[in-house]
């Protein structure tokens, strides 16, 4: 896969993210696996370095093993930053889909050393131009922000439990970052607003540059103050596991942009193209397996077909009546 | 608004719709309106009257007065097979709509004339070129199928209903027409498979040539045995009624193809998004109130919309990477 990479000097420790690194437990109608890397910042890492060089910033346990290790060495991904605590177990997740896959039942949740989690940055990675701020308690990711006052571009996310419990804080979050990447719920929840469009504007005003809403089968939208983009999501029959398929969706999303010179609104039209490309690939197999054997070739080729399957002529109705008469 | 209309004199008589005529008594969290103009029939001629001239056949009772009748007058929507019975009432459903919208709670279905209703069509209804079955019992819609044999293209809505109770003669007259358009949920049900790609591929193999999924606020695809096309919602800020919505879409689809003199995979992409366009007005007010003081101007501006909001530049990261280098 090393090479197949193309290195991009220029984009060395251009991309940071903080988040959990975790084993997870997946039980789907077509198979399980039950113990395999998993967690925010993994996924995120992964789809990430096929596009740029990254560093991660996480915490991880005493059974955190060599194999584990070996992913993040063979994508690239720079560990430094990662915190090895060897009398304490990693972050678990145990889950369930249902047929539809469209819902995950949380069998068990493990916090374990992700409990006490208090990221702590390098020299190097306070260097980093973009920054993912993955889903963990907004205070926390509030402190990393902090650290990188000088960053071009810093994203978050999060989740229902924070818009739920942390409210205040979390809104003082997002008032210092430029992108806020969530899902379709949680940007109702978050804005309390039923209308998305509405609950857009609402979470706009509160300071971030763009808001980007992943809505799963039906693709994803992006609001600025200035413009919308939305698209279809990649047409998929077999759907095997979606766990990770928003934080694959987000590493795809900011390697591409960290590998731009310019970070502009065509820019970042093309990022959730890839974005969505990575996530596509990811739900198709058990955790990051698919992502972590991907090609350039196969990238590209589902993001010629973005291209083929949304593409329409711009021909009002006007001029084609009067071409017919 | 006539006015404002471009004839095309090779479009007459070109889209026939068959379906209900209905009184609608609609209930939102934003107001209310006790007796209007509604049913399949009634949102499907007026929004593709903006396209073609439209046929309608349907049936309404004596109680069906000129000012109705007037609405099917000023769009030019011929209503020589409009069937009314003096001693009968018309068609009526009276709904409520919760805060989100989303889901439509039936208080009353008043089936009236349209329980006996037997499509009776003129000898210039037969020529028709293009036809719309909207949602009525599968047997009435393939009798009238077999009347046009020389058809172009003919269209056919269904809904649960039918699935459930009529599913054979369902799949009989699914098997002799060209397009099927039904929403996400009917598909998935239609075909019993939860993945979409699937359930379409399966009801292509049943013989029409394409399915068209509407998808709500999440947009439309579809799906040929070729090709697939998908686009997200015109972005509304305000939703007022939704009722209608999916037979304005099929209007305006249906409208803009019967305007065309070759309807190929080009103009059936065009056509998803002049569908789209009208639904998008169709539900910012009541019932057809919107759509009926529609201008040429207005449909053009959203359609130029659509592309600026779904465009994005074919750039394939490798060159993307290079031009960084």
């Amino acid at each position: 896969m090393e090479n197949d990479r193309i290195h991009n000097p220029k984009s060395s420790m251009s991309l940071l993210v903080v988040g959990s690194v975790a084993f997870d437990a997946v039980e789907t109608p077509f198979g399980q696996r039950p113990r395999m890397l998993g967690g925010s910042a993994s996924h995120f890492s992964i789809a990430a370095s096929f596009f740029t060089d990254v560093r991660l910033v996480a915490v991880v346990g005493g059974d955190f093993g060599p194999s584990e290790e070996d992913v993040f060495r063979r994508h690239n991904i720079d560990t430094t930053d990662l915190e090895r605590i060897p009398d304490g177990n990693t972050f678990l997740w145990r889950g369930r889909y249902e047929y539809d896959l469209n819902v995950a039942h949380t069998l068990e949740t493990q916090l374990n050393v992700f409990a006490g989690f208090q990221p702590k940055l390098s020299e190097g990675s306070k260097q980093a131009r973009l920054v993912f701020l993955g889903n963990i308690q907004p205070d926390l990711q509030r402190g990393v922000r902090e650290q990188i006052p000088n960053a071009d571009l810093v994203a978050l996310d999060t989740m229902n439990l924070w818009i739920e419990t942390t409210r205040d804080s979390l809104q003082k979050t997002i008032e210092v970052v430029d992108l806020v990447i969530i899902n379709d719920a949680e940007a109702r929840q978050l804005a309390d607003e039923p209308n998305l469009i509405k609950a857009a504007r609402k979470v706009l005003s509160w300071g971030p540059r763009g808001l980007i809403v992943k809505r799963g089968e039906y693709g994803a939208a992006m609001f600025t103050k200035e413009e919308y983009f939305a698209i279809p999501a990649y047409p998929l029959e077999a759907v095997f596991d979606p766990t990770g398929a928003g934080d694959t969706f987000a590493g795809g999303l900011m390697g591409y942009l960290a590998s731009q010179e310019k970070i502009d609104e065509a820019a970042m039209r093309r990022a959730m193209i890839f974005g969505s490309v990575m996530a596509s690939f990811n739900v198709e197999e058990f955790g990051t397996e698919r992502v972590q054997r991907l090609t350039y070739d196969e990238i590209n080729q589902r993001f010629r077909e973005f291209k083929r399957f949304t593409h329409f002529e711009e021909i009002p109705f006007e001029r084609a009546v009067k071409a017919v008469q």
